[in-house]
């Protein structure tokens, strides 16, 4: 079919890639099989949303009559590869470099075994943020809806269980986690951050939750939510450092809120309105909203004036 | 190659997840196969895809030599699977609950078959929407782009399936459908929301269109846009209530602009500005945009009173 | 199981959608086979990651003892389906529409083997977005992080990769590749865009970054930031005019600012703060934010004075 | 691509397809979904042979620590589907055409449940099956092998599974787990005979065991060995007579022979040569063998009557 | 993981065998993508075996409601692929090495319209095949049984399509298919042979039906038959030629018998007992059998005598 | 849908499924892991037809346009899993017991590379095979249509390596080959035979060819020849000796032909007869036939001494 030619294009563009690889920039990483499983992670979360929400999700591989048997065989399995993909990125990590196989396999199970004793813990928060979710949206027709289709409910429930890990102090897998919920909710939860129970996000895109960030209960957010970093302009020096925002107890963050500083705390019960962008503490029992945003019409309308009052004032909510 | 302690520790693991299970909360749902399984209507919506735009999408499968076979085997095949899972969901819905299985199929198949029914409607609105966005952006190199690969184009169709089902009083399906569109797409339309004709969205991330929205004919909606409740506070005691804006016919909404509540109505032939925050009714023909953000530098600009042109009047658009 | 009426609404049904698709309409189009297959693309496009990072990836369907075989078998494949696929969306280019299939097929493959000989170069780019991510974002643990689950690096190769082919005058593929990284990131990079080295975009989610836009070297983007048209009012007869601003090097814009307009110029040096709507120029070495935000606090706060001073100014970053 | 007229041929082959199926021929049977899916049969076979052989075999889809969680998940998952493949043929039994489904259902289910009570009793079985083929097969390295692939004790498992469901009087599906085996192995055991304990089949291919054969234990069957029926020129006016021999016990049957007729009993101890072809019954502790086959040599040989020497009496075995 | 010293073993294996593909013998071919696929072949087959059987195979891919659609798509799947391998062997044949692509296309496609014409005829005859198992089989409990597993009754469908094709002289095709048979069921039955209608196969494995061979009418052959040629010593040289038996209307062959030669007429009416070896013609209405296999006995038996009664002659089936 | 007491039932089943394990028969091993992957053994065989004979397959998974790479990929794959499944089965072995790991690895690969260094070789003889086959059958079209449909060339095919194997003192792994080359073709040849060159098998079921055979060059069989021992009474203690025989240089073996034991040699250049029953050695040149195979006939035929003539020796072939 190819002429010869061709065959000496395809060999030239083959040799040229290949001798690329040899610059020995941090892109040029070569050693295969020793990176975590992308595949295998993103299983490992979908295969705990059904040990979480037993009765929503069915097994396409088996049927079964009974609930122990599908969770024990889901359980297992999780287990197993989980162990695996934990064991994967210990070794990339500084401290384990001069330990031997066997160690880093048994704390690869220890840790496993550790992330599986806090399930129930952690369905105790997903049971609270369920009725929080419930309770804030109107819409909502059921709690199988939400546990079926609120991306907010989804993106909680993955931070969850990456936070676990996080806590745990297994590298990578846990940021792996919480991006595949950013990239099917458009909800950026780091695994870092800590969140009370009764959470409750609504529509959720564009929400970013900074990995030094702390939530505490009954806390409502809304969409294009940032809870971030005052600047980052110092870059790797802040690694590790309280650079995000603290919101207390019984907080509402309304759309498109920019909330940003380790040393910003929201006090409780209080409510920040959409928009507002907040670099400073706020007191217990706020309510916060943007004053004044002067809308201006051209012909067609009235006045000027009269469209003044389309504030935030009134509409208060 | 494990021992005989971990058996153990796998044991008690499983066994506390199980007992985790029987604390009677909502979380604690076991009861399988009376969900509707989602990747099945996801399913649906792909091949309802594909008898929409028989021009655009290839079967995998099969190979065909005419138009009329491909379509009729999709159709017959998710008229079958949409019929099985409207019945599932119907069994979850209670005035459904004492009806017997024949019951509940033989109204299944009338749903299913009024639905498709409406096929030939709903592609005539999908016609006029494809057109919008072929006249609204001066990127589109031609409507077979559009339709391959904008997400608004997207997120639109399957919002316009959904609304479908969601008017024949189907639970659950509609959401599950709208909230696929909204992973894919960033764009989160709920299925009760009224639109009209040549709805355009244009990058679409970040887009809210609440359940009692009513958008008319001719609107065109940017990235970031809102058209939300004003308050959420009572919960579910608004369940059922018109609580998100109305826009009229010819109204564009430019990108970040939140539009809230029930008794706002943007009025026809209006122009809504990027950011701009509205809870209260707007005229028709009005342009509304936010007056006068003060823009402020420091260091290494010419002046303050310069920058301050940087403002929306000048650049009305 | 179903009765004979049922049979003649199903046939009924069948009829109705086939006849509708005799309205001519662009809806309407029935050719099959002439379409460019998405699916293809997008496992060309995530073949070509592997090729870009042939550290990170694992082939699930061999195993290799060496890179070199590895890479070379995905060179070749990824160039069969792209010559592939080039080849059909030449068809629909109008100046390609009296060339025999041998011209196209040729056409094809030149286009392939230019866009594979670029690869070292885009790599090279590539390595340099790498090290602006690790610099710019204090919670990276290290570049492998970044490689294997940062949205942002994520969506900035694939818009490497389409530009690449974007430049080669390729119809549809382009797009059809930077929608699918839109789809999985909330990232919108327009194909035809042209972006420099060290680009670093954080979080990413709700980003635009319009056709015509020139973006230089070491530019920082948040989420939520558009760089688009001021208006598209004209539609299709702004198609191929420069509608999008200017970025020069060392420019950070942050989260939610919009820039608008084809000859809005961004000084290098300069920082654009959050939320900023800008339409003109700003010149080397500024730092434009949004000047007193006033902030309105009801019952709970100490007093309305203190509240202003949540503003931007102190808080500069 | 296809021009008018192909699209006509295509449409004509079609129709004349559709017409043949209407000459009411019993080929022409159109009820879909009322036959039992063979694809779901061979499955559980499969699965059976893990449950069976619980060492033997791997889980590809999910990864477990203990064969508790393993085979209750294997057995919960043929059970649901043996009971679906049972109600299906159940169906297509007379006696059970008036019943109403449930009643179908809960007799699937007893006889599913009443299967899955004999599987220890199977086992057992096996086991001596196993003993035998080792002790009979000086080639064997170990039971390992035989359990991974010996035809002959692979066609004999999957006939004591079809046996048991053939006893219960489930009709269709006996007949296609041990075509599955025919298919795999080439032996040829109607589930419908019953053999003892200790069998043992050696290579095996061309074996065929008819439907109302008797073979009692110790028994040795060779390759191309018929147990058959003396005529069949009366059709299905033999249906359910016994047809086919009896083989007592510590029987060896070597390769190639014949043993046809309900009459004809094999006495126990009794060994029967190569391509010996028996209609009459044969006393216990007989060695019956092809006495005397003439071998004719042409040139090139010393002479016939010492080729006459090549005859079974010496080489007895 | 691996050493350099692996890598060079590796290498030199690889660079070995690529060496050896260089010798230019018959196994040295090296042109990919000129050979027809095996797979699809099989997979046309499959599908073909739905089209014939409407009522006893199901779609895994699709649901329907009627059984027009369900073959419409069947026919039209298996026609584009079928055209498509088609083409592949002509290129092989050596009269089309000098015709261009679109010749073949067309010649392919004629092919493929012919043989979809001769389906209704080859359902006629497996219609009679299906009838005569049934009367010929007392272990046959019905019709769907033997369509659904049945070795003899699926070779013999799978030779009835492979001889329509092979009659349009498409070269590799109808061998492939009719080996897949063969894999399958033991029963090798050459594409070239002739057999009418009212065939019937039982058990089946080890049958030989040369490519010559001409089968009448309700003929009824039993497993181990061989149908075959006198002597191959003059290999090529025999190429087309009459090699093969003929046999006439209403003639049984009982297991074990083989029939050799091109002249070897086996009139009509006949019965050839098990194990009989003939190789010249044999008269209408005969009933040919050995005449008294001497079977003898060691210790244990009665005497002599009395076993030589166990000969064909009062067995006589 | 399943009441309290099904699940009672249930759990008993797999409760007394379970105890049944616990009999500590041969048939109740329980570990897992240990065993080799017979599906991982069949995918290696497979691609190891495509590295022998790589102008007649296809890759189904990569597109390539050389060959070079396509076997590259295919010789490190097959490696990688031989590798892992040999050194499963040391671990099987006794010798290997109380080695470490590390050994195991090292002698798996060892061996592996062994194996590969030995494929031209097995290619050429793969070649006279090849050409062997050919010129033994007129039916054959050309060698295309041996290699892609003859099961005798492939039963020989996978014979060849797995021999290779065997020689290697590699246990199972070999005979699982052979077994699947058995299931696919029903010709047993045992990996431990010698067989030399030109080796041509023709339809091949139901043929024989024990473990210590052997064969020389320019062999030909037909189906259902046996090449075995004499005697297997007395089980494993003939482990390890010569019980089959030994057949010389160029000597044809027609069908069901018998030839045992351990001292039987056919002399080269010799012919063996249809169903000649051989357990004695015989002389070069030699050309064995069953003399006067008396048929005998019934009412219809002539007479019964015409008939006589219908033996061997006319019909000498």
């Amino acid at each position: 079919m190819q002429k010869f030619e061709e065959k000496d294009v395809v060999r030239n563009i083959v040799e040229n890639i290949l001798s690329d690889y040899k610059n020995g920039r941090d892109i040029d990483k070569l050693t295969v099989f020793h990176q975590p499983d992308k595949e295998a992670i993103i299983d490992i979360v979908t295969k705990l949303m059904r040990i979480f929400f037993p009765g929503y999700y069915r097994d396409k591989v088996y049927r079964f009559y009974s609930v122990r048997n599908n969770v024990s065989v889901l359980i297992e399995d999780v287990m197993y590869n989980m162990q695996k993909q934990i064991a994967i990125v210990l070794h990339n990590k500084c401290e384990f470099n001069c330990c031997d196989e066997d160690d880093i396999q048994k704390t690869a199970q220890e840790l496993t075994f550790e992330f599986f004793q806090k399930i129930p813990k952690i369905r105790e928060y997903l049971n609270t943020d369920l009725q929080a979710t419930f309770d804030g949206d109107p819409a909502a027709n059921g709690k199988d809806e939400i546990v079926l289709c609120y991306p907010g409910f989804y993106a909680t429930t993955i931070y969850r269980i990456a936070h676990e890990v996080f806590v745990l102090k297994v590298p990578l897998i846990p940021r792996i986690m919480t991006e595949y919920a950013h990239s099917k909710t458009g909800i950026d939860i780091h695994p870092g951050a800590t969140i009370g129970k009764y959470f409750f996000i609504d529509h959720g895109t564009g929400i970013v939750v900074g990995s030094t960030t702390t939530i505490g209960n009954h806390v409502k957010v809304y969409q294009g939510v940032t809870l971030g970093a005052l600047s980052t302009r110092e870059g790797q020096k802040l690694h590790g450092k309280k650079r995000h925002p603290t919101i207390e107890d019984d907080v509402t963050i309304y759309s498109g809120a920019s909330i940003l500083g380790g040393a910003t705390v929201i006090g409780s019960n209080s409510v920040i309105g959409s928009n507002a962008f907040i670099t400073k503490a706020v007191e217990k029992n706020s309510r916060v909203s943007i004053q004044n945003q002067k809308l201006y019409c051209r012909p067609g309308e009235k006045s000027h004036a009269e469209l003044k009052d389309l504030n935030l004032n009134d509409g208060w909510y």
